[in-house]
């Protein structure tokens, strides 16, 4: 069942980041701190929302998503992660969706997915545009030279 | 005279950007919450550092640059603005090499500079390729339907 995440779902949202297998430690401390602001502030004030896929106690995966300032209806995917013990059995794509449809309650109409260009990410890039993403733009070198910023955009 | 900007002139860099006649007022209002986190908490705990052109007490014009989370060395130029009474003396060209320095002596390696793609902002995006920046990637219907995003990025 996929839901708004709660302040108990913390530790295994944190778990998951560091499994993941994609994640650096900086990036590992990002979600830390960004799910600090979403529990202390609340996803309206911090502009962070997450949701999870859960299995009674068990949180499986989850995504995290929010408004680009100064954009009219942007919204950025931030963050999507699967326990690895849950792959291949769809998860990801359920976050995916039932982040597309939040966005579009929240009046969005548009997400933005930004993830690395370098052999690590095929099966991320391959996720996204499997999942009606449009490979938009590329910028040589972003995160380091020779690691490529991909944009993948879809409208919601 | 191009310097790191003080808190006295805050108020000549919320009218030039007023003035500048290419914000809206969500913009303009931006300007001003971030100008409040560089004179409260400094460039170094919010992110963004101003820098002016001075001449006398008079602000010319202003630019704001700051690193991106997550990657190395990549910096955004998230706002550059001159008095329309100082247009075409050269003061946009000083404020972005200046902070394109100012970037490398950070430890940058890229900057980045966001606008939109309509008539309005050809004469930036003009401004941006004369200056070496190359049009890198547009995402279309970024800002709204039929005002896309251009992605202008130099290696500093």
């Amino acid at each position: 069942m996929i839901a708004k995440a709660l302040k108990a779902d913390g530790a295994q949202v944190q778990e998951i980041t560091a499994k993941a297998g994609v994640f650096n430690q900086e990036e590992v401390d990002c979600v830390r701190e960004i799910w600090d602001d979403y529990v202390n502030l609340g996803a309206e004030e911090c502009g962070y929302n997450f949701i999870v896929e859960r299995n009674g106690d068990q949180v499986l995966g989850f995504a995290c998503y929010g408004p680009r300032d100064l954009t009219d209806g942007v919204f950025d995917l931030y963050w999507i992660a699967v326990h690895p013990d849950a792959r291949r059995d769809g998860v990801g794509k359920r976050l995916l969706t039932a982040s597309e449809e939040a966005v579009r309650a929240l009046g969005g109409r548009m997400l933005i997915a930004e993830t690395s260009g370098t052999p690590l990410y095929e099966p991320t890039r391959k996720f996204y545009l499997g999942m009606g993403y449009s490979a938009e733009a590329v910028i040589k070198d972003f995160y380091s030279d020779g690691d490529d910023l991909a944009i993948f955009v879809k409208k919601v």
